[in-house]
């Protein structure tokens, strides 16, 4: 099989070399790297439009190059799969990211919509983070994915894993739970200052509040389990459609009506 | 009720303009305009974390200012709603954006992002976009909202509506839908360029593939219809959790098995 690695800590950044050396001594897969060439977090899905992508090329062994691109997550992503860069892979890994990606969080997160980029282009994905942006041991949760990897490979046929691991070490993980996500709910958001011109400005910050909701990845997380949801790419709102239809549809008429 | 308007085309762009000026002409509401100060299309759902955001107030009316934020759409709603910069309100709509926000194309979308910001902090909102990025007049669209608006307020209590006008003169629209997103699938995606000096570089362009799956927004747009989608906060996959719980949460014993 052949797996494409990105994230957005940046191609030299320690979870994905530590993914890559994991997978590349446990697993006889195909191994790629496309990832940015700096730090691009909280990037949200956002793309290069109105610029052109460089790509760097780095010696990734003695028979391979990895790319570091001078764009997003999902721009490595997309480059990677449309542009040609690579072949087409089976499996797209985004992380492994330093700091969790949990709840209403990944909306903001450039690892898990780099991951949602390759569902989006047709390839199963996973999203993997440590839960800590403090605890820099990538190892464990490197071993742990490659271990599981061929059950993954084996089921994981569309749509996205987001995986979560405990940021302390292996020997007080919990377990593993399948979760939902949570709602990532913050306090005291926004510090204001003064800068030393009188202008008023403001720091985005705050406490993530604690999710007490049962089945959540932010509840696994606080009770050092690996969290692992399985999420889909359709934001429609399904049940919300025929409420709708019955205004809008029956309405039609109001185009005429002077609108 | 209190609205509050952003957008990503910027503060001062025309689509938010002229949806303030039908709004304070056809409505009683009170209206707040919280905008990034440029453009700033494709973001997705970014936000800035490692920089500050500075506030420029603008004359509204004779007795309200308009806010221009140094940051992406969804910095704008989260600082008007989180930093206190306007009391909570009632209902965000987001627009009108210069171009159509369809399909899978919602991730990239920062007008879609900036109202999923309002959803994940409790406001129901509104995305609106003029699907041409060539046809300027946004009068018709922002008058076909504000008539509709007591009655979307009413009903929309929770969740997103993703509103597309067809990009041409109100006499060629062919009525209302409701529908669900489909995929907007892009080809030749990126253009291969070579720089003054040798290096390579690619340029993210493509057109959209027609979508012919019926129901979606994308046919209802390339069939003139105005599209109306009811988006949700939640990609959990729920349908994926049991089988992956089989797997996984009775492989707890994987822990202490070597891994």
């Amino acid at each position: 099989m052949h797996i494409l690695l990105t994230n957005d800590d940046g191609y030299h950044a320690s979870g994905i070399q530590t993914l890559y050396r994991s997978l590349r001594s446990l697993t006889e897969h195909d191994i790629s790297i496309v990832a940015p060439e700096s730090e691009r977090s909280a990037t949200g899905h956002s793309i290069t439009l109105f610029h052109p992508l460089f790509v760097t090329e780095h010696d990734l062994d003695s028979h391979q190059k990895g790319f570091a691109v001078s764009g997003t997550p999902s721009d490595c992503v997309k480059l990677a799969i449309q542009g040609g860069l690579i072949n087409k892979p089976d499996l797209l890994i985004s992380g492994i990211n330093q700091g969790s990606n949990l709840g209403t969080d990944v909306f903001y997160s450039g690892t898990v919509s780099a991951a949602m980029e390759g569902v989006i282009l047709g390839v199963p994905s996973l999203a993997v983070s440590l839960a800590n942006y403090q605890f820099t041991d990538f190892e464990p949760s490197a071993v742990y994915l490659a271990k599981h990897l061929d059950y993954i490979i084996k089921c994981h046929k569309k749509g996205l894993l987001n995986i979560n691991f405990p940021g302390k070490p292996q020997s007080k993980w919990a377990g593993v739970k399948v979760t939902r996500l949570g709602k990532a709910i913050y306090d005291n958001v926004f510090e204001r200052r003064v800068d030393p011109h009188g202008r008023a400005y403001y720091w985005q910050c705050g406490n993530r509040a604690e999710d007490l909701e049962d089945d959540t990845d932010l509840r696994a997380i606080q009770e050092d389990f690996i969290s692992i949801t399985p999420m889909h790419s359709d934001l429609t709102d399904f049940k919300g459609i025929e409420p709708w239809k019955k205004y809008f549809n029956t309405s039609n008429s109001l185009l005429d009506n002077g609108v």
